[in-house]
């Protein structure tokens, strides 16, 4: 009498890493500047949550990003631990240069973020230059952060649809992502830019890729929330086992500036931190973070932009058999468990 | 040198079935008594739109749900077609009556849903019966519905964690569900009324309930969206292959009022018809629902009751190669495909 049932999720991960974006990618297109100490202390934060991956700031141009205006003053006073890695992206030589004498003066980043687009036309708009004089000049770049003890992250912007130039070939993706690991990056990311994503497109797009041969640890996941589904794409990811997801609290972020203004409406956001970190812990999915630590931040990080962001899981409260009770309006968060309720995750 | 690629998404349906619960679920906590003629208004849009499955109201006594007291002039001016059906909930007898007069009188429901909660607790607060006094009830008001010639639809509330109790053994559910089979239904909905559900243990959940021989096309899918899982459980139950999925638009609804006040924080929702259906036509599952329309009638939505409500798709428009244009502040949909993007859905 009974169908067949298909297999589902049976090759989820044990354990992933965590990596916090909310301090560059969440912040870069805020319209106010967040003030350096307030930036150290959600950075500061996140170690204490559990974060180990946390991509701090940008070395972009003062003049073209000034909320980054501070990074070496926040990379002087974040918390240095064993295990926690900095992140900060580097679009041009002299931003690895200031990357370097960040690390010369002993607080520098652990890995360096260097983009790519999947679309030559995309490229053109981001950043003014063609793939091959773009790759030409990342090639410097990443030999310069290698040489000087820099782990490198190359990522291949509009992986899965570019707003200019619409479908991008998926193996011209998988060519650029295999270009990266030439160049000696230890980490890829490909990218949903303008969050065009599904769920399906993605599940072939990453079957593609490890039958490419693409290891799958060098892959970081990181997928935006712009039309309500990044946490099912990034849900898609976990089911082939990649390890390490990235997200921003309150799901702010997520979009670069381009010259293609109309099809950017800057409504978008990264996939949010707490509902997914709250939703992996649901599932039995390690994340080695502190919900309650989380949830403080989230409300914090709402605080410190002074307006509700984009949490579900910050609204509602963790799911009650955590043992979590969460006071948004107070601020409260305590261990207490609710009478009567059992304390394990159902997964 | 290439992993092994685990099969992702290989079993999707290749068309599903809309439920659009905007006018009932969706209203129900509603502050504002929503005019009868803005109700039909946005029903008749939603059978413009292409839902075929319609929760057109409750007939709930008025003292207890002053939104529903319109119930009959709702039926009696939403338009009537082939293919279109509507819902109605009762909870107790005398609505079963008022359901079967408005059938008499030409514009009755084709389906009645009735409730039961997975947890005795939740049962006990929610409707101040238990399950052996609920269900002799229901089995009466079942048969007087399907007595006369309506279709039953029988929810199992709390299916996947209850406030109040806990954790729900999956047995029990079960049993509440293929008691419900017994009593006559055509339609199962396994309610995870209070958001709590995760997609490891909604998979789980569904390969139990395949197991147990309950067929796939008995089974509504309808997710919560109350900590940003609804597209995820959603997506999970697609994997399985099932046909008949409930949204609301604009995400709102999605939530009994209970005793258990405390755990009810009232910032939940349905998940989001825009984001849904949207996601769906991306991934190439048919839905038979008109993008352009639908959209008109999420911005409609959000006027009817003067606030921004929860749809990320509305706000950030199509993916562009749907050729769809969407201009949120103009109120403007039209079909020009953008210069160069092509059309495809990538799929």
């Amino acid at each position: 009498m009974s169908e067949l049932v298909p297999q589902v999720m049976s090759q989820l991960p044990a354990r992933v890493v965590m990596g916090e974006c909310w301090a560059r990618d969440g912040l870069q297109n805020e319209a106010t500047v967040v003030p350096t100490a307030e930036k150290v202390e959600l950075i500061s934060g996140m170690v204490d949550a559990g974060f180990t991956k946390i991509e701090a700031t940008s070395f972009a141009h003062p003049k073209y990003l000034p909320q980054f205006a501070d990074a070496e003053a926040v990379l002087a006073q974040i918390p240095r631990r064993e295990g926690v890695h900095y992140r900060g992206i580097c679009t041009t030589p002299r931003a690895v240069e200031r990357a370097i004498a960040s690390k010369e003066q002993g607080f520098g980043v652990d890995e360096i973020v260097f983009v790519l687009s999947a679309s030559e036309a995309h490229n053109q708009a981001n950043v003014g230059m063609t793939h091959v004089e773009n790759q030409r000049a990342l090639e410097e770049m990443a030999k310069r952060a290698i040489d000087t003890g820099h782990e490198v992250f190359g990522w291949v912007l509009c992986s899965f649809g570019c707003p200019i130039q619409g479908d991008v070939p998926v193996p011209d993706v998988i060519r650029l992502g295999k270009w990266w690991k030439d160049v000696g990056a230890t980490y890829l990311g490909f990218g949903d830019t303008t969050g065009v994503a599904n769920p399906k497109q993605v599940s072939r797009f990453y079957s593609e890729l490890l039958s490419a041969g693409v290891p799958k640890d060098d892959v970081v996941v990181h997928f935006h929330d712009t039309r309500g589904w990044g946490v099912a794409n990034t849900l898609t990811a976990l089911q082939f086992g990649f390890r390490y997801y990235d997200s921003s609290l309150g799901a702010i972020g997520g979009q670069p500036k381009t010259g293609a203004a109309d099809y950017h409406r800057g409504f978008t956001g990264n996939t949010c931190t707490e509902d997914l970190v709250g939703m992996l812990h649901e599932m039995g999915v390690e994340t080695g973070i502190d919900l309650s630590k989380m949830l403080a931040l989230g409300a914090r990080a709402e605080q410190v932009l002074n307006r509700r962001l984009r949490s579900n899981y910050l609204l509602a409260g963790p799911v009650p058999h955590h043992g979590i009770v969460y006071d948004k309006k107070l601020g409260i968060v305590s261990s207490s468990a609710p009478a009567g309720v059992t304390t394990q995750p159902r997964n």
